[in-house]
């Protein structure tokens, strides 16, 4: 109880400022939270579940991170669509390890916080509600919702053969940062081990995975992932972009996602790539959590070269869907071959 | 992704059937559900996290019941908002033993689906969403999204002194049924324990939890409580209820919160509560999960004796706070007494 009050008074100081603007009109407190939206818009609604030792490790990833990318996955979802948030409802089950205070400073949890709540500031996205559960098990459940011009959101199945592919910012850098980071926390595991596998015990070894600042800016991609909704909230403006999803699975899958809904097929050029500087070219087709925009649009719209700011780069476009062709074709130096979709599994 | 295919279908086959007249407008599919109301109405938001071993056990509850009261927790806030239900979005944590066959019939898994839709069909409830990823703990989180009236949500804090405090149905059914369950559970260990505490291993145990119907049918406020949607939607017309809130965490804790919400007190007459036929006064007063109604309507308000066939109850009324009395206070034929909230820790 005393924590889901920290909680409130927390959501009311920072994010619920926005409230107004945003369309939150009853935040926590009550049965239900209550939103209005105009009525020339709709409402789109994403839910994503991240769960300790599979979409994070306790060891590898400090809190701040874990709680950045549980608001950034929804958020991405949200871009992806054309929305602009209006409220978050954050659910979780918690260890109470997690609650414990480490000898200097902040819990887990309170940490786990301090990142979920900064990238709600930035992002206007208030806190409207959620529920708290103790846990053997840390498991959160982000709920997104925002508010999008009635028919105008940005769907999988409008892409058309003939239309152009395009991404923003860079590929391959989170699964590349990932890679790193688990090197990074293995060389350190004796100092910033989780409880079980330091065999230290309680909250100190919870609570101290801290890294350092240089290395920390080189992992941004991987830990503190921006959500593209201004590029989004353009992209859907009549007359832009035919369809959209985000890069959460990795490019391979979720361009087989779009190409699935919009019943076509595609070809990419690898030549074209906008790799992050540390990334492979298999981190780029393959590596998930980028948390890029993946659209298409047809052949005659000039599509700006960047949009707030971010690259937009064309690698590639959308072809009929014809038996014996695979789905997705990558175009190489050697030729072109087929692309599986073989999308990111975590830590599976 | 086979099952989030299986889901998918069975979510278009039964639920969806509703979506023109529910409001949803996209469901599965695509990176969000898009959702649209009427300009009049607003939008109710809740979220409920059920975990293994503390909202439900693997060896007492049988999967159905687990699925029917994931549900049931989310659609009776939003009753208790008098709003209608128009989707929810639906996030499993889910071990890998709950997908294994049973020798015969169904999953875990298939079989809490069925609890599940059968709850999503009678209330009109499409699925629109969520979230599946494998966890060596079972957690969902039920996301429910209503519709209702702008500026006539029944909200907790609208109570003032001189309102009559009233209740739906009887209370203490649930939390008498889950002390029958658990006795009944210890009999039959042997037959239907879970996988570690009966040391049978697989599916078979975790599926096999099956309890006879004449007992099901006495359990039934327990394992299938029934959301009060149509008296909730009827409460908030203009001129009836003044507050309401659902009997989640019993009444006490319950009352409680509308006291805080609405900083007024209240007094209860236990002569007038309605018990369940096998509960105590202790149960009806502090055993959660009734998922009854509690509501204020001022004196002059004529409250009907039963709405949507359920029965109403005058329980109490609302005082004002005053500095030194209670914040509630039980009317017993022993005279009176302080009320302590002391509400429902699941299996705490």
């Amino acid at each position: 109880l005393a924590l889901i009050r920290a909680i409130r008074t927390r959501a009311s100081r920072s994010a619920l400022r926005t409230k107004e603007t945003a369309g939150l009109h009853l935040g926590i407190g009550d049965d239900c939270a209550l939103l209005r939206v105009r009525s020339s818009e709709e409402i789109a609604v994403t839910t994503d579940l991240s769960i300790a030792g599979r979409h994070f490790h306790f060891d590898w990833h400090p809190p701040e991170a874990v709680g950045h990318r549980t608001l950034a996955r929804g958020l991405s979802d949200l871009a992806a669509m054309g929305a602009r948030p209006v409220a978050a409802f954050l659910s979780v089950g918690l260890p109470q390890e997690l609650m414990l205070k480490a000898k200097k400073g902040a819990t887990w949890f309170e940490r786990y916080l301090d990142g979920f709540f900064d990238l709600a500031k930035s992002t206007g996205t208030p806190l409207a509600g959620g529920d708290l559960a103790q846990s053997p098990l840390f498991a959160a459940d982000i709920v997104l919702f925002g508010a999008v011009r009635r028919g105008r959101a940005l769907l999988r199945s409008g892409a058309r053969p003939g239309h152009l592919l395009y991404v923003t910012g860079s590929l391959g850098g989170s699964a590349a940062g990932l890679i790193r980071l688990a090197a990074w926390a293995k060389e350190n595991r004796s100092k910033f081990g989780h409880a079980k596998e330091s065999k230290k015990k309680g909250a100190e070894a919870f609570a101290s995975v801290r890294i350092p600042k240089k290395l920390a800016a080189d992992l941004a991609p991987h830990l503190t992932p921006q959500p593209r909704l201004t590029v989004g909230q353009v992209l859907s403006r009549p007359g832009l972009a035919s369809a959209a999803i985000d890069i959460s699975d990795g490019l391979s899958s979720d361009l087989a996602h779009i190409c699935e809904e919009s019943r076509v097929a595609a070809e990419i050029d690898a030549a074209l790539l906008p790799l992050h500087n540390a990334a492979t070219l298999e981190q780029a087709l393959h590596g998930g959590e980028d948390y890029e925009l993946l659209f298409t649009a047809p052949p005659n719209v000039r599509v700006p070269r960047t949009i707030a700011g971010i690259p937009i780069t064309r690698i590639g476009r959308i072809l009929p869907l014809r038996a014996g062709r695979p789905t997705i074709t990558l175009l190489t130096p050697q030729g072109q071959q087929p692309l599986q979709p073989s999308g990111w599994q975590h830590f599976a």
